[in-house]
């Protein structure tokens, strides 16, 4: 329904076509294409001809038969909306598609059901390997039930098993970059805000935020982190309660960019120049939220493309050779615009 | 490596393993899973219970050269970013997820290159379809190159092509329900602020929500559409050039969320209440953003999920039977928040 009219099928020329127009046996044409057998370089070259000439390609179900590989691998997500999984599942995509694997997207939807009819169906299909990309840091129990012999690579969420491999973004190098680039801007009272406790991201943040100011003898402005939400509103709630509690904070680290650009509006509704008397950091370089941002925000890149990349290579690996188990840390870029 | 240790290795008995246990030839095992050759009730059964015993699963790919169908569709994103195609993507692969068809995921990035070399890859797999999800709602010419005896499905970016079947967004009821409410909220001042004039989704819900206003008797409140782009940054100065052309305006229809936004932003800052003054409605309904816009946003739901799962259903319909060629909308659906 799509073809340029009157150009022929590509791809359903059938072996026994080649064979014939090669003279050979299809057994012989078979071997002559898979590199097997022994035969005369005249042989095999008349069947490479045939192939050329007819346009045929392998039937790649036939080759998985024969390889005892499907070059398939499939990606789990666990999110549905995907702000997060997306770019991963996209890094790991390109990595795999510029080679000949595909790979076979399945959204869990963080329903257990969901992903035990997902895993059945990619043991069914013989995949190669497995990526389950989360939505969150907090670690997430492995994937149970499913055959060892396939390889499984846990990206952003973490498997709670120390014996798989996992990639995972650097919350520790993010919190002292943004710490670092306030510091060396001159701020020495910084509050963090960020988002709810019981999220890991929002503990490892403030802690390492924490760990970097001591290094330089300093302490968050108002004494505490203020864990509430990943909003916006929250943001503008929390940046007045620190305005209260400490009326001299210079700079604001914040936990993502939206609590960063509620942040950078109460700071203009209020009066204070942003970054003239207080600087503002986001994390993740959500761009739409931190261009959006008056003023346009200095923020830590989460690199989730490249946790995506590095999660195929990994598994590639694990497919290939041996596996490299353990928590794989990619690290993050601090990207300045005009909020500090 | 991530299986529950002692349970045995799932889907790895062979065919073989199961003619074994039942007392019967490989041939007749494999005729009495695929339901075909005579037999007796109790062989079939026999062969049942080995399969149940050994916990036997078919190889796919041998059912694949059997039934000449792959069971798999190819997914094809021209969107690496995604916010438009990732919803879309995930509601396709929800309605063929559900069954046994699995969901090979080929991201083009816009680029001739990449997608030819996954047209070429999904053909090698003998996908029993493709569905391309666009970016943007403008036509795109159809895919080239391909066998016509696989079927391919447009979804939200259409075929230039009227012979092919594409799924795309109503924007013509989009915008008259947004005008509707407006009109039946007491609105008669309306001003429309939205993207570049090149985009046709830009184009459509302009032209539409004119001819609505003129079925009341209504022009524009400032007698032209601002044209511009998508951003919070381009609704935030049109906001100031409609209230001074018409400072009577008591109405904003946005052609997205983000200018939405930026238009609020504005009306607040010039002391406007929302929607006591003027009221503000979106498009496209992005949570994200029409959540913490302030007043939180009144706008219209493009379904994006929807229009991913009817084009799923629409290529089923065109694998199993006849393909329904031409354009298919999908409704928009209002969403009634503070701002109006």
């Amino acid at each position: 329904m799509t073809s340029a009219a009157g150009s022929p099928p590509t791809g359903r020329a059938r072996l026994a076509d080649v064979a014939a127009l090669a003279g050979v046996s299809v057994g012989t044409a078979s071997k002559a294409l898979n590199g097997g057998g022994r035969m005369r370089p005249e042989t095999r070259q008349r069947v490479l001809d045939a192939v050329e000439t007819l346009g045929f390609r392998p039937n790649q179900h036939a080759q998985s038969l024969h390889s005892g590989r499907s070059w398939t691998v499939g990606l789990m997500t666990t999110d549905g909306i995907g702000r997060f999984s997306t770019p991963v599942l996209l890094g790991a995509e390109d990595a795999l598609g510029a080679g000949k694997i595909s790979v076979l997207l399945c959204d869990t939807r963080g329903d257990a059901i969901r992903e035990q009819h997902h895993l059945r169906n990619l043991t069914d299909r013989r995949v190669d390997g497995i990526i389950v990309a989360g939505r969150r840091t907090d670690p997430r129990p492995p994937l149970t039930g499913i055959d060892p012999s396939i390889p499984v690579v846990y990206a952003l969420a973490p498997s709670t098993d120390p014996a798989d491999t996992s990639v995972v973004t650097d919350d520790r190098g993010g919190a002292h970059l943004a710490v670092e680039h306030l510091l060396a801007t001159g701020r020495t009272r910084v509050a963090h805000v960020t988002g709810p406790e019981h999220h890991q991201a929002a503990r490892d943040r403030a802690r390492h935020a924490i760990e970097h100011l001591r290094g330089a003898g300093l302490e968050l402005a108002t004494g505490r982190v203020h864990f509430g939400e990943w909003s916006e509103a929250w943001g503008r709630r929390a940046a007045d309660a620190v305005l209260r509690t400490a009326p001299d904070t210079d700079a604001f680290f914040c936990g993502n960019d939206q609590i960063a650009r509620g942040v950078a509006d109460t700071l203009r509704e209020r009066g204070r120049s942003v970054p003239g008397d207080v600087a503002v950091v986001g994390y993740d370089n959500w761009d739409t939220m931190a261009l959006a941002c008056r003023p346009p925000l200095t923020t830590i890149d989460i690199n989730l493309a490249e946790i995506g990349r590095i999660a195929a290579l990994q598994l590639l690996q694990a497919i290939d050779a041996v596996p490299e188990p353990g928590v794989h840390t990619v690290p993050c870029r601090l990207v300045v615009r005009e909020s500090s």
